[in-house]
């Protein structure tokens, strides 16, 4: 009867299933299955996209670039770790909408919270949360990103995406800067009518330091300290502010130690010069080092790590030379490298002294030490401030996190994907190379970007969604639910992939 | 009886409606009444805020700045044209959430589509709408932006806020140039070196032309063109890019036609020798304006016109030298000023190269022509860009905006407040000047800042929520369901307000 129904019917879900469900062992999690979830990714058109995510394409690229559009999405169907598209095609997705699905599709809890009619009024208003904020305002805050505040950060300002939280962010640190330089007095007089013609002192001479592979957003000031790719900086005018080394390490970290400490070293020596040479400026018109503004992991950029000591040590540099260290976990935060934000893994003495956050938090924002609120008001503002509706989102993904187990899921599912990782690379050493990460926010790379463009592509066909970084790496960044059986799924089907890559 | 009641209990609401309908005769317009609307303001504590808003107060505060916070409210018991605060006061409101509320508070027809359960998957997740837009989304975007597409502009792309919106219209408008100056070929190998290390010419020195008190958003790009209020420039870089003067009329505009033609020919002159100073540019190094960026009537800076001829000679400039024009609609766009954009009424035969929009809009995005169009992806981008919950709602707000009328509503309901508006400014020549503006965008001066403060805040009193703008003005912001008995009870509130400070 099943081999009838292979020669009859090859593409039906039967076959499918005896093909793709794994046989690999693998370890069990304290996290419930995702309820309902389907058993295993599926691809039913002969290619992908299909005709109606292509029909829909067309209509849509009447309208605008379509150059980054996977396919068309079926948001109803989607669920747990499975991303369906239009044409029914069903992806097990470790891309997780560039790292911002928290707890999978349609998980029953958001729906739960979304189709609660007494959220029904927040839903249907878009308030000013700077001005009007609704009566529950603060209890949502409170329940919410009070519950993960980052240890010693006791100010929280929610905005609107990552580019918008890092600029604000940056905004905040030019103020406090500026109001350190006068002594804690407010802008005088000159200040402001000087500000009005961008002259000083009111417009002053102050950077960002960020690093090179870096990535923190692509509006005006973020995307000067974005140095992951050039198409997305090619054409638009930039401050001229400066570029530090980031370490370029050696994998695996262990075996390279005194390959990789002397790498780390040298950035450090350079981050250090520049921060001397801002130190000694005298002229006012001369530009200064404000701030400096690092990802935890360089995500963008190609997955680039560096150990704790090293982000210890640039606290502290920023610390002596009285620049702001802003910390930007838009990409690491939310509980993916198996703590809730990247940065506590570093286990720093001083907390950084900003902390901005998106993408799996639902809203933007950013934390911050209570010596970075303003005096003023409106001078962080904008017309919304955020959108109260994704932290009713996000009241429920964290309470999903806790009660779930989510965070022991995230290590225990990264570390044995790691390992599952790490054998396919033992088997086809000139495809695979240096597996690296935390938790499920691992990465590997490939001998050039053609070969991992064609290792994304393929996997596409037999039913994964992936998004590559860097020049030739690929990332995984599936949300909080994603269990060890979806590891052992991805783990088969990037064996069959490699298996046709190294024949080819 | 009544009278009874009111030495008894002179905050019953009985007492209230009593004292609040207007006896005012005003205009019907084919607009419905709003569903169960409140009948009048009506404010129940000894001060505003009340004593709930000021506890909540208390714990925003040690959070974050709280200086812009008016009052909470309750945005269940919010209904049309009345927002309640916490404490139960219900004000009449004319500032709209900042100009983007656009069709009153829980309007029935928005409250059905969030809780449509066709909707609910939308609701619960947050998709990339860049790589995986949903099913419906063309057709989302077909039922909504596109109906109400400006004449001529052919393509459109949804961002997160009005700030955004401008900020990668700057963006688009830079890469247009460029790729002009390339005769459309592909940014070079070196290009996309130099700009990784923002270095010509990869890193251009271009510019956006923006006007002396125009608002566009305080972002680090958009601020630089921002020139409202020194509070929101001091302490934070700026780009150093050309600055143009906006005319400063006098009204009535018709009485002082010579003067203000003038004046609006001076401002041309200095925007044209700008133009070609830019345009004699040769040296790659020097700065050259890519676009020039204008309010069709500048909010923020204080509710500021020009004459349709001016921004039609101002389009036509643009074209002559090679500039980009963008039109800023964020907080004019949405039905307003009697049209569903502001810049209609200038009746251009070159429409603008690119509308940005957001507030009432729900969503930001720019509309822009063809030759806008990017050829690469990812370009334009971020990770959400844009949010398909705002469109559900817009959905809605449109479909109300036609089956109800309300442009002929804000056309009736305008030219009702302005004519009572010039009469009170007639009795109250001290107190009140310069009524201006179109449909229910108006606004009104008064002599000193701290005069119009006063104001504001006695009408607060009398359960009104108004907002200014620019240094002495007051603006009009209601939503496109303000009536003539709303108009009818503002004058009657304004009314008493003027005669209390006229004694004062």
């Amino acid at each position: 009867m099943s081999l009838c129904l292979r020669v009859l019917k090859p593409r039906s879900s039967l076959w499918r299933r005896s093909q793709s469900i794994s046989t690999r062992s693998f370890p069990t999690t304290p996290t419930p299955a995702f309820p309902d979830e389907y058993s295993h990714a599926e691809i039913v058109t002969s290619q992908v996209p299909g005709s109606k995510s292509q029909q829909q394409l067309g209509r849509l690229a009447a309208l605008q670039n379509t150059g980054a559009i996977n396919f068309f999405v079926d948001y109803v169907a989607s669920k747990g770790n499975y991303l369906v598209d239009i044409d029914g095609n069903r992806f097990l997705d470790v891309y997780g909408q560039i790292a911002s699905l928290p707890i999978g599709y349609n998980h029953p809890k958001i729906l739960e919270a979304v189709s609660n009619k007494d959220n029904l009024a927040m839903l249907a208003q878009r308030p000013c949360l700077g001005v009007f904020p609704p009566a529950d305002w603060v209890d949502r805050i409170d329940e919410t990103l009070l519950k993960v505040a980052p240890r010693g950060l006791e100010d929280v300002n929610t905005l609107m995406c990552g580019s918008c939280s890092n600029e604000n962010a940056y905004k905040v640190v030019f103020m406090w800067f500026q109001n350190k330089l006068r002594g804690g007095r407010p802008p005088s007089k000159h200040d402001l009518e000087t500000s009005m013609m961008h002259q000083l002192p009111g417009t002053p001479n102050l950077s960002i330091l960020s690093f090179q592979g870096g990535f923190h957003g692509r509006l005006l000031g973020c995307l000067s300290t974005t140095h992951s790719k050039a198409i997305h900086k090619v054409d638009v005018p930039a401050f001229d502010w400066p570029i530090a080394p980031f370490p370029k390490l050696r994998y695996p970290r262990d075996i390279h130690q005194a390959a990789n400490e002397a790498e780390e070293a040298r950035c450090l020596n350079e981050v250090e010069r520049l921060l001397k040479g801002s130190a000694e400026v005298t002229k006012p018109e001369d530009s200064r080092i404000a701030g400096m503004i690092i990802e935890p992991i360089q995500a963008e950029g190609g997955d680039n790590h560096a150990s704790p000591a090293f982000f210890r040590k640039l606290r502290d540099l920023a610390a002596k030379h009285g620049v702001a260290f802003i910390v930007d976990e838009v990409q690491t935060g939310g509980g993916s490298t198996g703590k809730f934000w990247a940065h506590e893994h570093w286990e720093l003495k001083n907390p950084p002294d900003l902390v901005t956050f998106s993408k799996k938090l639902q809203t933007g924002g950013y934390f911050a030490k209570g010596e970075f609120r303003l005096k003023e008001g409106y001078r962080i503002f904008n017309t919304w401030m955020g959108d109260p509706t994704k932290m009713i989102i996000l009241k429920a993904v964290l309470d999903v996190v806790e009660s779930d187990n989510l965070l022991e899921n995230v290590n225990i599912t990264g570390a044995y994907l790691k390992t599952g990782l790490n054998e396919i690379a033992t088997e086809f050493p000139a495809l695979v190379a240096n597996v690296r990460g935390q938790g499920t926010y691992l990465a590997m790379d490939f001998p050039t970007e053609a070969v991992r463009n064609e290792f994304v592509s393929l996997m596409k066909t037999k039913g994964v969604a992936s998004g590559g970084c860097g020049g030739n790496s690929v990332r995984f960044r599936p949300s909080l639910v994603f269990q060890p059986k979806h590891a052992a799924e991805y783990l088969d089907k990037m064996h069959e992939v490699c298996k046709i890559l190294a024949k080819a």
